[in-house]
């Protein structure tokens, strides 16, 4: 079978380029200090990563009305300060919401983007509204072609209507696009709609003690999957540190 | 007054950014020279260019619906093809259409852009469809944060909807964003929006032998403007060659 090789590579973001687990725990774990605070950190990220599928899912199932990623970030920051004891003032709280703009990436992140730049167009196609996922491309150098966001459609993913959004927007079919991702569910949702994916194994996104949540052996890959696969990895891994 | 600087700048492409004109000129000449054909090529840019303000304010006005600027390019050259006796096969007027995706910048465009990348956020806000905007920046080298469009909020410039949605997506209050545009209608949108605005004058956007659509001495400018204006053209005249 001949490969045409895809138009795009649209990226998903937290866990796939930006490690958000390292880097809330460094601003976090900075936020408290100034308060004389310890406690795990490590606790206290994955407690807020973990708050935000739910809250997501309530906006997908229309039991909220739209609201972007940073005031769903915000709405957990508030239970888990409460919960962790943590007594922030407001601006504390705005800064420390602020910190999802400013996580840092995988240290192969920017080569590998740089690199499959020069043959692709890159963008994000992330959970992340739009200011959100500018202020990190700023801050971490992401040399993204264009940024694009579940907030352009008022959907998250894995809701089709994003990836097929995205398609349209780019003015190019459903299979000359590739969603390259760090998760099952996202990468089998692109599938459903007709998208090529790539898969990017990052074993330590839920830190150095948990499994990630998708190894390449528990991922079904069909030949197409495994031939981009190798590509967009190899010129990941030919970057990497 | 001080002089707090905005956050975003957005930028109009067609004419502000890249030279439309030239651009048209050149691919319609390559075009036609196939078939042997030979007319004067500014006045086929222009009246390309011409058609675009009337279709555009019919989707405005509701008469027709969202349609993205690709296509209503494409209405404009079938007609002019038959106009002009052009006599292009289906591949040949796919081809010059996408001319729009392919524009050459200013000489100052992509050293001026750079620089100002390094102390603002920058973006398109353009009438240009989002894969045309993108194509043009890969083709073209600007460096954009991010690439906003019209089509994301299918309205039109200078429709308010585009200015306050640009502002509303960046999380900033209008007077955080400043508009920086060739055009005066676009201008005087974007400051009835609370936009901060900046005015670049393209002497030749439309030609040595016709004047600019909007000159220095002939825009009311405030004293915001002014300041604006001097930071800009000359960050930007620092870059021209």
């Amino acid at each position: 079978m001949p490969y045409n090789r895809p138009k795009a590579l649209l990226f998903d973001v937290f866990g796939t380029v930006v490690d958000w687990r390292s880097s809330i725990m460094r601003e976090t774990r900075r936020a408290a200090r100034r308060k004389g605070l310890s406690l795990d950190w490590g606790d206290f990220a994955d407690a807020w990563r973990a708050g935000y599928r739910p809250a997501m899912d309530r906006v997908r199932r229309g039991e909220l009305p739209w609201i972007k990623l940073d005031e769903l970030h915000r709405v957990i920051l508030d239970e888990l300060v409460v919960r962790f004891r943590l007594r922030l003032s407001e601006r504390a709280k705005r800064d420390l919401n602020a910190a999802w703009h400013r996580l840092s990436p995988w240290p192969d992140a920017v080569r590998g983007l740089t690199r499959l730049k020069q043959r692709y167009c890159i963008g994000t196609l992330s959970n992340g509204n739009v200011a959100l996922l500018v202020d990190m491309a700023r801050h971490a150098g992401l040399p993204w072609d264009l940024i694009l966001s579940a907030e352009l459609f008022q959907r998250y993913k894995p809701d089709p209507q994003v990836y097929h959004g995205a398609a349209e927007l780019l003015g190019l079919l459903p299979r000359e696009v590739m969603l390259v991702a760090a998760h099952k569910d996202d990468l089998a949702a692109a599938r459903g709609c007709g998208l090529r994916t790539a898969f990017v194994m990052r074993p330590l996104e839920h830190g150095p003690k948990k499994p990630p949540e998708l190894a390449l052996d528990r991922w079904r890959l069909s030949s197409v999957d495994v031939f981009s696969l190798l590509r967009v990895r190899l010129t990941l891994l030919n970057c990497g540190q």
